[in-house]
């Protein structure tokens, strides 16, 4: 397997592309997003877990109920929620879409994101699909990523090649993060294309079983947003004999998933709003596997963990504090804890104790953008990892004032 | 019953003082309290459910045992948790001031907070029991809850007087708050001392059913510290007959007591680190107790949600998503939200929608220092409050650099 370049045009017989729409006022980047298979793709979807829905949801549900789907629309600026009109503005939307690229309105996956709440203005939407559908190509990944884009500061795309059973296949994905980030059985809003040929059942094994351990393991903030969706559409372009069941041409179309899921799941929680660095933790030894989870999760979530690695602060006490109030069973007094960064590693914490250390050398690895904080525990063998981010002044300013 | 001054030496027979023993450097403040009964007094207490304990709970556990107790003793600046020595330093502190104070070492409460994970070393402690012992008096509640303090900007302390039985009775707190406030069970540090007579049995009673609906419905930041515990001295003094069973006394009591905990609640909330203004979640119709508890807390705890009352920003959206995702059986469709201050109320969301309002006023409304978010639901006939605060610069600040 190896990293290509295109993003979800990558795969044979996927198109991309965005325009500024003008959803909302005063925004200059690109705000509609498309992507479109030219062959009937399968499809496959996990939504967020809130009670709060967006209304694209809830047709994207409908739409794709057959496992089938041949484009991708989203919008960002406005999240189509809590809107009485929600509902039939987002399958006017799909309908206005399958009308000029000539395809059934229910092959059409819808998404928005931004402000919960405003109602979103159908007009500009119509007014620009004639423009999106001319603006798709082989080369409009990076417009499209830019079209959904809320307060990330980053373009997130990825995409890698990969053989099933000799035939060269190709994944590709394109999300957007930054905050409302903290999924759960879901996630932020990422749109993957492959042209390997995989049955819709065993693309939806495939998503399922991969979210648990990758974007259902990241945090930005702690809140859970109402629009999350990852979805993944496979065209079959690429010649493979169907994937149809288990066994090893499964296992290496996970491996590749994995590889594009982990892949965005670093680069949404190093994007985190107002994040100054990626935070990684990996526990070690854990009783079980929803005990690793739980702990991995409870120290990427702390606000004061996340604080003081923002401030390059060598706080363990505060990893300590997050496992023990995690709720996972625990033997306190087999904790080890150690910070790691390109700089080098440095044991803090051991048999749940502190060790003496250098304050100067844990500075200089805290310091640097992307750091791993290793949790050792002494009750099994299972282990974790989440990703998230520090809490800065940014996040505040960007949260303090971000509708008006 | 009405509020009274003298906090924790309001009701009879209460001593209490503090002193700089210099146990963090470059502290100007008080950092080493006591507060003692002239009288044997039961005593009750609930911890903090975090796994990682402090050494003084374990101690101060094993010592009210029996019921009883005569003495507690606070420091700041070092939280005496993961700690090698951590033990045999909490129980030597208790022997040093025992014998100071000519008691027995068990009916000594032990309490620290402050940095985890440092040894916390006996000696200015050993060298400041003299003259903490010299400083306590009947007006000394004020010095006492300055000890105690770490990034607390105010003293937290209250009295009432109540009537149990034709005697009037009175009831003092102090508390520290601040930061790692996301109590669960158990709460921060407070020091509740009253001159009813009660017994152990029935104070317990009393405590444990208070702090459900007063102190675990305060988060600050949504970490449940390691030394988390309340604690109330009942010495009995006032001459009423003694309270031993449920009744009207009982419930006098509770009042009583309940009065005390919230006061202290909203005023641990309004100075929570960085914090510019205390936010109170008021939910109605609820299907029952766990939902509208679940719900009051998920609103008060979401960052954005947060960020945005810091911002004055009437996002309500955020609002409905922190009900959304906070795990409660809710019907999405009735659900109601206001904003309200002194300035008056703002409804800003009706049957799970957005309402049209002015977002002048909606403005004006949140400037305010105290903010109630009010959440109808349609569910039920259960209600609960929870209390905390806004997310700021400051409380980055604070905790980007507490350690160094």
């Amino acid at each position: 397997m190896k990293f290509i370049e295109g993003g979800v045009c990558a795969p044979t017989g996927f198109l991309a592309g965005g325009v500024l729409a003008g959803i909302k006022k005063n925004r200059t980047k690109r705000d509609l997003s498309l992507i479109f298979s030219q062959a009937e793709a399968n499809a496959a979807a996990v939504y967020t877990t809130n009670k709060v829905k967006g209304a694209p949801l809830t047709v994207t549900k409908e739409n794709i109920a057959n496992g089938k789907a041949r484009a991708i629309i989203c919008n960002s600026g406005n999240a189509n929620t809590c809107n009485a009109d929600g509902y039939d503005v987002a399958k006017t939307t799909c309908q206005l879409l399958a009308d000029a690229l000539e395809i059934d309105s229910d092959d059409v996956i819808v998404a928005s994101t931004g402000v919960i709440g405003q109602p979103l203005n159908i007009e500009p939407i119509k007014n620009a699909i004639p423009k999106l559908i001319h603006s798709i190509s082989e080369n409009g990944s990076a417009e499209a990523a830019e079209g959904i884009m809320t307060t990330d500061t980053k373009l997130k795309e990825v995409a890698v090649s990969f053989n099933i059973g000799g035939v060269e296949c190709k994944m590709g994905g394109i999300a957007k993060g930054s905050g409302m980030i903290h999924p759960n059985m879901a996630t932020m809003l990422v749109f993957i294309t492959t042209d390997c040929a995989i049955s819709s059942e065993m693309l939806n094994v495939a998503l399922g079983g991969d979210v648990k351990n990758t974007f259902n393991m990241v945090s930005i903030d702690g809140d859970t947003s109402t629009n999350d969706m990852v979805t993944v559409l496979a065209n079959g372009c690429a010649g493979n004999e169907e994937i149809i069941s288990k066994g090893t041409d499964f296992d290496e179309f996970m491996k590749a998933l994995n590889t594009v899921t982990v892949n965005i799941c670093k680069k949404i929680a190093a994007d985190g709003e107002g994040a100054t660095k990626m935070l990684e933790c990996e526990v070690e030894g854990a009783a079980d596997d929803a005990a690793a989870k739980t702990i991995a999760k409870s120290v990427i979530c702390s606000s004061l963990v996340k604080a003081a690695m923002f401030g390059a602060d060598a706080n363990w006490g505060r990893v300590l504090c997050a496992i023990g109030y995690s709720g996972a069973p625990v033997d306190v007094n087999k904790v080890s804890v150690s910070f790691k960064s390109k700089k080098g590693e440095i044991p803090v914490c051991q048999n749940g104790a502190g060790v003496e250390f250098s304050e100067e050398f844990a500075k200089e690895i805290l310091l640097e953008p992307e750091v791993t904080i290793t949790v050792k525990l002494g009750d099994g063998k299972a282990s974790a990892t989440a990703w998230g981010c520090d809490l800065t002044y940014d996040y505040v300013k960007i949260n303090g004032d971000y509708r008006t």
